[in-house]
């Protein structure tokens, strides 16, 4: 089985020995209060930073999906109103999502084929927190690191929350340029599914503590005291630490995954093109995720190209939503190789 | 390094075999909409049913702790008024926790050393759902399946919600005389800590239909309509549900594994009397826990057992809360081997 799933996705092939060290170290069966998993919290989240490129004064907090973040924001971070920019399913949930915990929500939907104009945004004040998808896994686009600093630029005073589900670990992103960044560990992170990261700002910290939200378990008042020692509000997936620490020890820093990730997208625009008549569904150039490609065809076409795929055992994505027929999706996330890229592409061609 | 830690416990020595199937058979890769996916699901929720005895017509819902389970049972199973019994941390803080998220709740508090008398009891019919804790983590108490008959019988018409985190899957539980049963996997299933279990009576189903509550990705009506299909409201925790259902697959069933835990707890017993000055904190036979003890003696003396513990590199929990300086706690847990409990008390002879 060869899986390009955008989620969840395939893992890194050495998740089973890192799973063999952690059963054989004893670190799963410690409590999560003790010193033994404050080291391995403290370490995971400084390499992550690192390799990353999180701002030293940012903070990471863990959470078990990235539905659980919607909901951490909501109940934390906005008291009456917030402002959703989303051009996709993921987007809109967050919104509808948010909406149903009692908040304010306004949304300026724009469309796939459509870079969004940052300037012509016309945010009310009353915001507290812009709401914005870096990477929509439902229909293959994306924000850029200088539309969201735009953004940032435009509205200095409000919050800025970044849906970055399927793009965080796999693009270079500027955090400095936002509040909020989450996203869960099966997408780039090539980790099993059950646990989701959450990257905050000092502003946001700093909100957080004003609003001073405390009656749940994941209010993010609480979860700051408990990360003051590393901790987690309630017992967390201590396995998923271990193997997120192994995997950032492992992998190169952001800068450098993002160039191959970036190649490989180029490789499939230019595959495309030239062996296929398939296209992306986003037709923008700059609007284009590099790391879930929509790929667009004729309902035959695709619906050819996913029977043939399940018959060769290759897992495609199918097509979300209002494209379910007419698009599959492919993850270009770091977990999967070039070899495997190759494999899709000899089979797209081979059915052609 | 041996660890008696009551949660997060020692994991199956398996577990280490079956990640590395799980990782070798791409299910943790696969989505959790898949039909690869409710496969795994439904089988594993049935062998749990067939293994522990839960009634066909209950339900069972994953979740991610057991504190999660307080707020699902809030705000999803009580409008107005809960009932909370308990004599120690656990039970308390559970109370503290629906209070927190707006229930009028009531409680009887009862003391370590008293054998709750149900037919005492003086619960007013307001009270929609009475929360009690089968075992009491923090003190190693426990309840009978003949306290929660009676408890069912003497109030036929509320919900009755049971806090089983450190004995669900250790000791027989007659889940037909409760509505709500939840337990975290790191305790007496022998798996890494990230997941916890709900199992839901047809009345509780019913009652989280007729209230509705659907704000919430965990509020029960919603999970509900995804557990149809054995799928549930956000990506969950694969690794760990393909965990579960491997255990299942390979513990024996719960009044086998029942005999060895109250087998065992005999022999701590008479080791405890026949060789050392310790005695367990709860001094009522009928109010003791079989899958965690509680172990009292002086305050130097305490402190010198744990002390002589971490140079051997043997984990006991501490004691909890008013308790901590004068008991250590040790888990009786179906994955900690026989052998293991001899060199527990080799050790404890050694160092008295």
């Amino acid at each position: 089985m060869i899986t390009f799933y955008p989620g969840p996705s395939k893992v890194y092939p050495q998740v089973a020995q890192y799973v063999q060290e952690a059963v054989a170290s004893g670190i799963i069966s410690q409590n999560h209060r003790s010193p033994a998993f404050v080291d391995l919290s403290k370490n995971t989240i400084t390499t992550f930073k690192e390799k990353l490129g999180v701002p030293a004064d940012y903070w990471v907090f863990y959470a078990s999906s990235a539905t659980e973040c919607w909901e951490i924001i909501a109940q934390s971070l906005i008291q009456t109103q917030s402002f959703h920019i989303y051009n996709g399913a993921f987007g809109q949930k967050w919104a509808a999502y948010t909406h149903k915990l009692g908040i304010e929500v306004q949304a300026q939907v724009f469309e796939v084929n459509e870079l969004l104009a940052i300037e012509k945004l016309n945010i009310p004040s009353k915001a507290e927190l812009i709401a914005i998808t870096h990477n929509e896994t439902s229909n293959g686009t994306a924000l850029t690191n200088a539309q969201i600093a735009q953004l940032r630029q435009q509205y200095p005073e409000q919050l800025i929350a970044v849906d970055a589900t399927s793009s965080l670990g796999g693009v270079y992103l500027d955090f400095s340029q936002a509040d909020i960044w989450y996203a869960s560990v099966q997408k780039c992170l090539g980790l099993p599914s059950g646990m989701a990261l959450m990257v905050c700002s000092p502003r946001a910290m700093e909100r957080a503590k004003i609003l001073n939200a405390c009656n749940h378990y994941n209010s993010l008042a609480f979860m700051i005291e408990k990360m003051e020692d590393w901790q987690t509000t309630y017992t967390p997936n201590i396995l998923n630490i271990y193997l997120l620490n192994r995997v950032m020890q492992q992998i190169s820093s952001i800068k450098t995954i993002d160039e191959i990730i970036q190649k490989r997208f180029t490789n499939y625009l230019h595959f495309l093109q030239a062996e296929t008549n398939l296209t992306l569904l986003c037709e923008v150039p700059e609007a284009r995720s590099a790391t879930v490609l929509a790929i667009k065809g004729s309902l035959n076409r695709i619906a050819h190209i996913k029977a043939e795929a399940q018959k060769q055992n290759i897992i495609l994505g199918n097509g979300y939503g209002a494209w379910k027929e007419t698009t599959f999706r492919v993850a270009n996330f770091p977990a999967i190789t070039d070899n495997e890229m190759v494999l899709l592409q000899d089979f797209l061609k081979s059915i052609i």
